[in-house]
This record gives structure tokens, sequence and C-alpha cells, in this order.
């Protein structure tokens, strides 16, 4: 039996997929820049529930290409998010992307402390030297902590992307980051995920010329 | 102020996670390992879509439990979905878990014979020894071209992971995927993700007992 399907680059696989979507977006009307990342998390979930759920503080993915194009440290919550963040794009402006999740002494540190692993990872951040973009695709446990951090002005995020998935603790983790004046993206709710995550920092390094 | 958030501990956020997803499908009956599948992407991804759209061929989970025990290869098309499997899980049964999207070797083939690089991971994939657990996210190529391996007797999967995203034949590729007589969870439909097919890789890894 011969394989009938469309013989077509990626790169064309993803136009064609961009075009698609936004027929089915229709009329909806975005900012321009949010809808480039919401279209791109919809690329990834093939979910149109994020149309609704995405959430941007103004100029927030403004302020992300910036930080960006300045080589802004990207710290991720699972190496699943790390993994997921194109890489050359990245290195095209000196960011690096880090995960610290794996990491003994975070181990260490989360079971001395009797808190999460993500926990102790954000703290372990938030002593990196220069602007840090959070992206938190997994633990609300990381949400918690960051707010904790900036309430207690240990911290200020360059920016957070809140979109961890779940059904404990999430939705709430979510709505005490909105409270927060820092720049963020927040996919409300209970879906999200470590690809989203990646996803929206992908969005902002291609709109920001990282990819050719 | 103070952050009003459960503590709970990880264990139990998955633990009463699972109680709630169930209480969310209600009356609906699953075959029990078949349920555990459905239940850990419904938790990777808050959608319950999957509770449809996962087809299973007739006892797969049962074979893909007997295959990790056994100590199979897991090669997957995205570094996001290899890193996203539980490792120490893994291990336990001696599973490799490979993805060769990014090795020198594939990418110099690809753009040879004009192929997609998942299409060339998967016939690298294909020379390997021993038998090979195949968890597909991402790319409809690489579920075409081991269509076409086994089609051509090439290649026997020991089983496929058929759960890739998108709006460009993925549909079509996943349709094609389950006219082929291998043992094989697919997500009908365009949704899926490098994190369904982990999920679904440590949902059996965990039925065959390689979590504490």
């Amino acid at each position: 039996m011969k394989v009938k399907l469309q013989q077509v680059s990626p790169a064309q696989i993803e136009a064609r997929s961009m075009e698609i979507i936004s027929q089915e977006l229709g009329e909806r009307h975005f900012a321009p820049l949010e809808e480039q990342v919401i279209k791109r998390v919809i690329h990834t979930t093939a979910d149109f529930d994020y149309a609704d759920s995405l959430t941007f503080s103004p100029g927030a993915v403004q302020q992300g290409i910036r930080l960006l194009r300045q080589g802004v440290t990207i710290v991720t919550d699972t190496r699943m998010a790390q993994a997921g963040i194109n890489k050359p794009a990245a290195e095209r402006f000196g960011c690096r992307v880090l995960c610290f999740m794996g990491d003994e002494d975070v181990a260490a540190e989360a079971k001395a402390r009797g808190c999460t692993r993500a926990a102790a990872a954000m703290e372990k951040a938030a002593r990196l030297p220069g602007p840090v973009l959070f992206a938190v695709g997994n633990a609300p446990t990381a949400l918690v902590r960051l707010y904790e951090l900036a309430s207690e002005e240990l911290l200020i995020p360059a920016m957070v992307i809140g979109v961890p998935v779940g059904f404990v603790n999430v939705v709430e983790a979510k709505e005490l980051l909105c409270t927060l004046p820092v720049p963020q993206i927040v996919a409300r709710g209970r879906k999200g995920g470590s690809n989203v995550a990646a996803a929206i920092v992908n969005a902002m390094l291609y709109e920001a010329g990282g990819r050719d």
C-alpha cells in the first residue's frame, strides 16, 4: 500500500498549521504579539481553550521579547520544558536555559526543609545574578514560592510564565501570581504544562528574531 | 499577605488529583489497565478529551508492561518526550530511553534524502538490536515512516505509541498506524504531544512496578 500523505517540509507544515489555526479562531481579535503566543500554544496542543485562558499583563510579550534580546536567563521547573525550548534561538541572544530540579543540592535542601524540590529550585534560581525569566509549566509550589520571594522583596522576577497543569492548588497558585506586579503570561484554569511553557518562550524567541 | 494554599506532598497531590479525575470521569467504564493510562494522560494535560480519543489495540497496555519489564529500548521522536519519561523507573528494568533527532548523521541523512529528520531518526532506530517501543508525540512523518518500514517488513516495532499533535497530516498518520497489526496506543484526532507520549510510557512503567 502506497502512502498518500502530502509531502511537505516542516516549515510548510508549520505555515499551513498556523493558517488553519487562524481560520478556526475566526473573527476573534487579539493584540498582534499576543496572537502569536496564543497561536503557537494552540499549535503545540491542538487545544483552542488557550485562546480564552491565556492572560497577559500589559505589554508582557513586548517585555519578554526585550528581555530575550538582552540575553535574560531562562529558568524552567522541569527538564521537559527545558528540552522544549529552542536552544539555537536562545543561544542567538546569549540566553541560558537552566533547570535545577535534578540538582543534588536542591533535593537535599527540599528534604531538609520539608518543601518541594520545585520550591527549592526557585530559591536557587533567585540567587542567580542578572535578570531571570521563570517558565513554570508543572509545579504550583514553584509559583507559590516565587510569589512569596517577591512579596518579601527577596526576588524581582524579570518575567513569569505561569502555566502549571493540574487539579490541586494549580488554579489558586495561578490566581496568586496574577496579583503580583511583574510581567507575566498565565494560563488560567487547570490546563497548561511543560510543553505550553516551552511554546510560550519559543513564540517570544521567534518574534524576537531568534529563528531564521 | 500569607499564602493559604494547602501544604501537601507531591505524592498526596498526585493521589488527590487522581481522585478528582476519577470523580469527573463518573460512571464511565474502562478496562483497568487502560484506565490507568487514560487517567495519567488527563493528569498530565487536564484535558478529559483523552478519555474519548485514546485507542488501544487489544491487550496493548499488558504488552507494554511486559516489554518494559523485559528492558525494551524506548525511542522517542523529541528530546522533550525523552526528558519527560521517568528515568529511574525505566532504569529499574534496564530500559534505555533514546532520541536520535539531534544526531548529526540523522540530520545529514535527512538533508541528503529530502525527508524529515523524524523519518530518518526512525530508520536509525529500526537498525537497533532487540525490541523497540516507539513513542511518537510530535512528528506524523515518524509514524508514516514506521508504517512504511513495517509494511515493507524492514521493521517489526514491539509497540508504537502514536500521539503526535497537529493540524497537517496528523489525523491521517494516526489512522494509518491503526491499520498496522502491532501493539499500539493512539490518540485519535489532532491532540497529543510529547508530554502525552511521556505520560503513556510513565503510566505503563508505574503499572509495571517501576516506581516505589
